[in-house]
């Protein structure tokens, strides 16, 4: 050991030692809580059952392709439980409940609801990879979309994330959704319901938030805010939690670059198109056009 | 294997096994398609190429200097022709051409005439590096901005991947474009057309379309989106694919961030500056000044 | 070797060889630059410290956590001190000075810095965690916010590459920085200096300057910018480096998305409140509400 650390080892773990009650530090009783790098080993696995053959893997025909998905299936049901038995012992353990004996038998649950979920997902999103080609000019083949489209990446992990949300499953979801979030600047939230044939465009700086409900083949660009308009205090001061904060966006809506659409009580009617730029914190009937006065920069030569 | 796993498995594998029309799965007679991470591993090679002793690799002399390219050189050359001859035999699958027996011939010539290509890559990205010192005050060293310059890196990797697209290789461009944005935030079609000197400062969130043609000297900063202004479609109602749709930027144009320019038509002169937050949708004569009215917020103290 | 690499190969070696002027070759006399995966593995250990038995590490009772913490505090600290030494050994080549015999007693000083610093360090990223719990209803515990918030990656990496730039270490913070921002979408200089209780929501498109001044319990959203206005040039024309440029923002402001703050002289006075989307180039007094006039959309149905 060097001098320097030599002089100042001691003093450094006696002041970084980790505290019981910081939030910081995990030292509830040993559990160990689900880490950020097996749960993206689990979505890497979901997305080879999802888009069998592509991704890095080698081709598949149905044969091999059956004996593929019965060995992912049964590997990745395997983590994702433990995973979620992990995420339910932390929270049993942080909320004191007293009998930690079924988180295994609730992260059984949660993964077999993701697995159940599993084709009616592949199904969307299929819808979403078609909406892609039809949308984007760019677009050669709807295999570069599954392997290259952010928001095609965002809203796949977006369904799974969704589906353990929906089974109460805690911690998990949110860091899925982050590393979402961290591959394409695309930040859905995985509380948000999102109908099938959904596309995002470009997507960074996109935000979804938790209580948005969002229809059929809706169609985002870059920089697109869903968001909240201000969030309701208790009589403490303290922020409540778990009410409808985030707009609804109806069937076959567009929202194009830099719009901002905020509030619980917003819902855009199906068929309309919110211009890039546009602020909105009030609903608009179906079929609504909604743009900006057309801006007039001042030019000189 | 888990009851509930053992419960449902089968069904599963039925329900999800690998449908050989369905968009996302590449079951096309076993061609093993180009894979991410080789992709990446290939972009990796090229920067220690083009960046020699930086990025964590060992200082060079002249003469370790020759054998590191040397050796580069070759396990890159044989990496890119092979994923090169898999995009190719994808796309002759796909579109039913029938002799495939030249797919490595035309995954070959493609790397060549990257590699071809490399030298001249290198002198426009030192005037980029020039361009970036120059440009930023908080910039210390050109070694700082070739470690850490998002701006940098994103260029970098579209100066090759515009070298595979112009050589017109299938999907490899959009994956090496497609991690540049993941990496920094910033979205360039392989497509556009970009000079010497351009600097892109911060850089999250711009978007720079497939069919722009940008000048030499340009400067970005973040949030600017050169992009389409409406797609055509034809009298199917399908969107016309390979038209210009993006601005042209001329020499030595600065766009501040969060500006917006779009369409076609669109182009901005050479000499032009336009300010932060801009929306312009058509051309400007060079030398242009272009800035929103003054805003005036609202202030109640 | 393959023939079309056969026939080129001496040809490209020849032209890509290693110039020992150029700015993107590391030829200085064999001098190793620190590498952003060694770097990166350094911030992975220096959020084990900070962040025990979360992010994927074994749960931690006082016990363990005292060994662990011995063992994390010696590797990372040479690591970390090898890392400085070699970029205080670059500057010294590229500024020649002539006695590089202390480039590994300034690196070993400047990793006691950042050390010396951890627990501060902890303690304020402890109220950072605080203000996340406190100001986003979505939030659902505090692990949650460790787990994947990265408001929190984002001012975790920033408060320890501050400690290193405080210290003079070249070439390292901007790497750390820049990881930050590839993660996250937000990109803070290494440079700025800010209070502790500090969050920022979302995050993608957010830029903060080198001469920010940021007081205490300050709340961003995504896209805010706290940039330069212009930048001073010498009788040259060449950048003056190194004077303030960015503003200063005081006690418990709070800034909405997409807000743009610029300029050396502009204070936000404590207590005030800058809407979404304002345009901020002068000093506010304590206390502002500051909003846009509402935009009011043209609505067509």
């Amino acid at each position: 050991m060097s001098n320097w650390m030599d002089e100042r080892l001691e003093a450094l773990v006696t002041r970084l030692s980790p505290c019981t009650n910081c939030p910081v530090a995990n030292t509830a009783r040993r559990i160990n809580l689900p880490g950020q790098k097996a749960v993206i080993a689990v979505l890497d696995n979901l997305m080879a059952i999802l888009y069998p053959g592509c991704h890095g893997h080698d081709a598949v025909d149905h044969e091999t392709g059956e004996q593929m998905l019965r060995r992912l299936l049964i590997e990745t049901g395997t983590q994702l439980a433990d995973q979620a038995r992990r995420a339910f012992a932390y929270q049993c353990e942080h909320d004191r409940c007293r009998d930690c004996g079924d988180c295994r038998e609730q992260g059984e649950r949660a993964a077999a609801a993701l697995f159940d979920a599993l084709p009616a997902i592949r199904d969307m999103l299929q819808d979403d990879i078609q909406a892609a080609y039809e949308g984007d000019p760019a677009a050669r083949s709807t295999m570069e979309i599954v392997m290259s489209y952010p928001g095609i990446f965002a809203i796949s992990v977006h369904r799974l994330a969704h589906a353990l949300y929906g089974a109460g499953v805690p911690l998990i979801p949110r860091v899925m959704s982050e590393y979402a979030h961290t591959r394409t600047g695309i930040d859905i939230h995985p509380g948000a319901r999102i109908g099938p044939g959904f596309f995002i465009d470009h997507g960074t700086g996109v935000v979804i938030g938790e209580t948005c409900v969002i229809g059929e083949h809706v169609k985002l660009y870059q920089g697109v805010t869903l968001g909240a308009l201000s969030f309701a205090k208790d009589e403490q001061g303290n922020l409540v939690k778990g009410i409808k904060r985030h707009p609804d966006v109806e069937d076959r809506v567009i929202v194009y670059a830099g719009a901002t659409i905020l509030g619980g009580n917003t819902v855009i009617g199906h068929d309309s198109v919110i211009g890039a730029n546009v602020w909105l914190i009030h609903s608009v009937a179906p079929g609504s056009k909604v743009y900006n006065q057309e801006p007039k920069p001042l030019i000189k030569v």
